[in-house]
């Protein structure tokens, strides 16, 4: 097949764009081989096209007039700009005069994907976003076009690379300060980590996630999160303890034809294979029927491990172009949402309390009550008082805070207890205390 | 888009070609979503037609003649009836008669596959074969379409369910003979345990493997083979103490150019994604330029699994028929094979040596006039004379194997020591006993 060059432009020639550049230069023969076309950039929207690049474009390429990009002859455009205006605009015009889109932007599919993969569809190109969601791992790919037929009903994540260096650090003995003081240092953590550590960055991710696994939209307001800031070095070495380790887990489930999708703290049994992700590496596991469970892990995050999302993405454009192989929207159906109470879970719970005699019977019968069953209890004494560290059965979410919250009010009790999820493998009946 | 019946047939009504062909009617809807098509089982060749089945076809499906196959209308085949031939003759003669190929067979890739994709592109059809690796794992669909421009170097893999959960048994302290019974009685192993145990099986996967990361034919005649027969509980115990566990890993590395494909029993830290592989389940690490490293991890085999991968083929056959994507062949060159000896590793040397004055000296000269550095020593004394555990830092194979044979030699030496490769991400400079 001979070779037809396509034209692309970027939005955006930052970190990314400029590697997403590099790698169509370096990498022509490559996706020649695939796709039978070279990918040549013609245009790159900037906001300084005078200021010196690392990796430059060709004369003429770079602009900050968006109307170039727009009547330019790019048959594919890749935004890498970031923010939700006015790359949403941008996109939403591309798309709608014809143009096929590759964006990296998670917060922009997340909140607007509704609107952007109706203006695809309606002018017949492609939307894809494989580097919106964990860098360089080929989760939406696997989950759209190798698990087509497998009702994958849970996703399983650790999403954001900032949270799980810090949380990683907690477990080697820092404080959450230390911690993320040391992921800044090493730029981990932006000065301004609120985005990672509150959970919204994976509140995102795991909406896109959601929605391209249940088919059903999902956004960020659709998601319960829970950040890490309250993480505690006490509830980290109890992790340790219980063969567990405390990572930011996103979970996206499927109950009886609803949804529930969480983000927030929770202790990974050590056989998962959540519980080895290090550092600021991501991991993904999907559960379904066919295929019980496929764990992808690798660098959530980064320029060339983003902009080999966005080649990948822009090469599978190229090469099924002209099928209806699919195309745009993930969402087929709407699901409604699981009442969050109602999502069953064993959990892990802290609470410090007076050591003295009858304390562990009234909280033992405050759990009974709400009917959550106790897999494990551990009593330590402390200089003070008490802590008890209490594995649960499987039980529904809402039981187990109103529990906590009848725990908070005993008298016995010295400080609000703590619940988080525990996720395992093997059920709880086979965790033991080192 | 009105939806147009593709028909199929299936080469094979096993466990297998029945989970395809229920999959294939439970998820027909999936199937429409990403196709625009549904497909429809016309035809299957089996021996007896007329045996009894869990999943039944429709009247006049089943036959034991191939010719009603070929003059079918099926528009895609899968081949799930195993073996070299007849299989392989019949899958040559459908793609010269123009029609799609989906296999899980992996000896016949590995042994035939540059006739089988000269035939498929001389046809302008398509052959696939994500089925005859790592069951449910898209790997090849992954190495193919996502990773297009990252200069995958190195696979690593957990490829065979049973040497796996072999040495997992052993990890828990059961003797090979004991932990490979266990296996067949749990049906991870079967009364002929040979193709697994010996390495064979892995061998065949890590020849695809390299051959779609690489884009160079490798054969199972190129991969250095050996198995898991001769792994001791010593051996195992000392991976323990080290903080590492034994696996049977393949390794496809890419060296200047040239490449090394090997699978063999090694020592894999603690640390690394390998490492908790648990049980019957495979996991793969593809390292390359701009994705760093990927792992994927899920159930490599099983009716369900390996089915579900058959359908995801067809799905992708039927999704990118017409376009010049990603077809066929993922050869483009033809690489040299690297000497056996020149692969550099880490290694784990295991003696058993009389336990007197000078006698560490003497294995510490050996290596060091080899140019193998010593990372960690420990000498453990035994009943009748001591044990030297040694983890080197990177040396060639070659130099390795010949200082063993020095060692062997030794007067002080009571058997030939052992030597395994060490697989570790952090380098062994991080590696401490336990």
């Amino acid at each position: 097949m001979a070779s037809v060059d396509v034209p692309v432009a970027l939005l955006g020639y930052g970190t990314v764009g400029a590697a997403v550049h590099r790698l169509l230069v370096d990498s022509g023969d490559d996706i020649e081989r695939a796709t039978g076309h070279r990918l040549r950039i013609t245009k790159a929207l900037v906001r300084e096209p005078g200021r010196e690049r690392g990796f430059a474009p060709e004369p003429g390429v770079l602009t900050s007039d968006f109307e170039e990009v727009r009547r330019s002859d790019a048959a594919v455009v890749a935004e890498v700009m970031g923010g939700l205006e006015p790359a949403g605009e941008y996109v939403l015009e591309l798309l709608r005069g014809g143009r096929h889109v590759v964006t990296a932007n998670k917060q922009l599919v997340a909140r607007r994907g509704a609107e952007l993969f109706e203006a695809a569809s309606a002018a017949g190109v492609q939307l894809r976003f494989e580097a919106s969601v964990c860098g360089a791992i080929p989760v939406v790919k696997v989950l759209r076009e190798a698990l087509v037929v497998s009702n994958v009903h849970r996703v399983l994540g650790i999403v954001n690379g900032t949270t799980n260096f810090v949380l990683g650090a907690m477990a080697e003995g820092r404080s959450y300060g230390e911690a993320l003081a040391e992921a800044q240092r090493l730029g981990y953590a932006e000065a301004d980590p609120t985005d990672d550590v509150s959970g919204a960055d994976s509140a995102a991710k795991m909406a896109i996630l959601a929605t391209v696994a249940f088919g059903s939209r999902v956004t960020p307001d659709d998601v319960a999160v829970a950040g890490i800031e309250h993480v505690t070095t006490d509830q980290v070495a109890a992790a340790r303890a219980l063969e567990m380790a405390v990572k930011l887990v996103g979970a996206a489930t499927l109950v009886d034809g609803r949804f529930d999708v969480r983000v927030g703290p929770a202790l990974v049994d050590g056989h998962h294979p959540l519980a080895t992700v290090d550092g600021a590496f991501n991991a993904v596991m999907l559960q379904g029927d066919a295929i019980r469970e496929i764990t992808l892990e690798g660098p959530g995050a980064g320029g060339d491990e983003t902009a080999s999302a966005v080649v990948a993405d822009m090469v599978s454009v190229v090469g099924t172009t002209g099928t209806g192989f699919l195309q745009n929207d993930a969402c087929w159906r709407t699901l409604e949402r699981l009442p969050a109470g109602e999502l069953r879970s064993p959990f892990y719970l802290h609470a410090e309390v007076d050591d003295r005699p009858g304390v562990l019977a009234r909280v033992a019968g405050v759990l009974a009550e709400h009917g959550v069953s106790v897999a494990r209890l551990v009593q330590q004494q402390t200089d003070t008082g008490a802590t008890l560290h209490v594995v649960t059965h499987e039980a529904p979410a809402g039981e187990v805070d109103a529990a906590l919250g009848e725990l908070a009010d005993l008298p016995e009790t010295r400080s609000r207890p703590a619940a988080l999820r525990v996720i395992s493998d093997r059920g709880v009946a086979g965790l033991g205390w080192a």
